[in-house]
């Protein structure tokens, strides 16, 4: 699998072409602020002058984690089959929110611990019903992880727009992320660790433990795919597999929240390059996410003190990102209107 | 003219309704972040639980300003008329964003220094082709402030929908901007000063020197209405009769950036209940903005590094506000959904 750079491959002449259109259009310069950079990263992507987005899709992935046997959850584990549910009757945030915004929805069940059977809606990659739990053993075979990265490759492969969004679904997972985080960044255990759905303070520190008596388990883990397989959830691995796929096929591709960065820092562990397809949606109010954006370079669009997943950082950041591709193709240069430049 | 407070009115069993409402719904609790207070905000401003917005409208008001004889911009005054016939044209930032978002665009003439003569698209409220140059004189009489304020409320009285956002273009706004603030925070001249569309850091202490020189000239100004006449702008004063009105007729209203938000200041000093009212759009990088937000209690939606006012922080911002009162209206309940709350 191979994925482009954009710093490195890009034609130098379009980021100039870009840097020119930008800067020629009817406002001051820079008072796009973010959005410019975005214009600019998009139009570096498709490797146009007049990028467009079009079929926005954001898929949902769902999975179960063994860990939760660690009692690391402010809710039970049934809650994950139960908003896979709530998904598919379209009652989640993220269904208002795609709806809102024009996105395609798709729900995936990568491993969660029921059987929903034939459903309109729910796209069945099930590697097996939940991970084992970490503290004890590997969370998945090595096997399971490449089956799970493979799935998430797919589903890129049948969508057609150019833009995706990745949220996801699993009680017990900022646990799993967060151990993913400390692995992968070198950041202590307590930095990567939050309250997740609703955690007390006691349950922060003992999901502390939990994840610290794991680490310390699977010493010998250091392999960014053995990690995975390790600490990660199988919505998780789905989700690596689906960014590089995404990345490798030139699209935008949407991050959320604290787990899907945790999914996106397995991938730039892969192939480094995929960041350079990413837009941060968000900055969760999960604590360790705005360390894991720091760690990646990454500028988030929102701060809203969102920790919700799903995707739903997605749905609500892409107005933006469809703004910096709009500003850039439709509005008027200081000559096309005929309004005057600054002084000298 | 009365504007009711929500605060002090408010139904308390409605407020309480709206808690449990946004609580029931299927999220760990508080996960949506700033989105949940702008559902409560705009429930209280509508009475409802389940508020809605329709037929938002953005009014963009231009005008000139006499102080530009003191060269305090990188741009000149000419480009106030040039940018309204763009905004005729739909080639502006505001225009493209207004669209993309669902906006109604109105475009005011306050007081541009040019004759439009009768056109499509335009409104004419002109008080006077600028205002004077208030570093030697008031910027406008008393009746002419009287007047922008009265045209600013019947333009609110002619829209159809429940949610306005405001916008403006004037070459030197930001200078009579930044001596509003200073007279009405109390703040340093020092600290309410910026680069404006682009000036380079002297002319950023010459414009600073300008308005400490204006501010001493007119020491005995310190009515809010007398302040605004002074050094104010007619786009300025039409947005603080605008936002006024609006806030009367219980309408959400969209609040930009430096400008907006400085007529913003002197409708709360006329009548401080606006502010329930207010949906703060953006901070802007223009130096000062975050300030002046600071001294409103206010805390903005997007923080994008925008510096462009034409009402396109509103715009952008939008899509989040929609956002708000689509989960409130739309979201399941755990109860509905059948999906298990929090362990205990």
């Amino acid at each position: 699998m191979h994925i482009s750079s954009i710093e490195s491959t890009q034609d130098l002449v379009l980021s100039t072409l870009l840097d020119v259109a930008i800067n020629n259009k009817t406002k001051p310069l820079g008072s796009l602020g973010m959005l410019e950079k975005i214009a600019k990263q998009i139009g570096l992507i498709q490797k146009s002058t007049h990028p467009a987005l079009n079929d926005p899709a954001i898929l949902v992935f769902a999975g179960d984690h063994g860990v939760v046997a660690e009692n690391i959850s402010a809710f039970p584990q049934s809650v994950t089959w139960q908003m896979v549910e709530n998904f598919l009757a379209k009652g989640a945030a993220i269904n208002v929110f795609a709806r809102q915004n024009g996105f395609a929805l798709q729900i995936v069940d990568a491993g969660v611990n029921h059987e929903f059977g034939q459903r309109d809606g729910l796209i069945n990659k099930k590697i097996a019903p939940g991970t084992r739990n970490f503290a004890q053993e590997p969370a998945m075979s090595l096997d399971q992880c490449q089956q799970a990265l493979q799935s998430g490759a797919a589903l890129i492969n049948a969508l057609k727009g150019n833009v995706v969004g990745f949220g996801e679904m699993g009680i017990g997972n900022t646990t799993a992320a967060a151990a993913l985080m400390h692995k992968l960044t070198g950041l202590p255990v307590a930095k990567c660790v939050g309250a997740g759905t609703g955690l007390a303070p006691e349950g922060i520190v003992h999901k502390q433990r939990v994840i610290e008596g794991a680490v310390a388990f699977h010493a010998n883990v250091v392999n960014p795919l053995e990690v995975l397989a390790t600490f990660g959830g199988f919505e998780i691995a789905m989700m690596t597999g689906a960014m590089l796929q995404a990345a490798k096929q030139r699209m935008v591709l949407l991050i959320d929240g604290f787990i899907c960065t945790s999914a996106l820092l397995v991938a730039a562990k892969l192939q480094p390059e995929v960041l350079d397809y990413c837009v941060f949606s968000h900055c969760s109010d999960e604590s360790g996410h705005q360390a894991m954006l720091r760690y990646l370079g990454a500028q988030p669009l929102l701060q809203l003190g969102l920790r919700l997943g799903e995707g739903t950082g997605c749905a609500l950041a892409y107005p933006l990102v469809q703004a910096s591709v709009n500003f850039l193709r439709d509005m008027a240069t200081f000559d096309s209107a005929q309004v005057s430049e600054k002084k000298e």
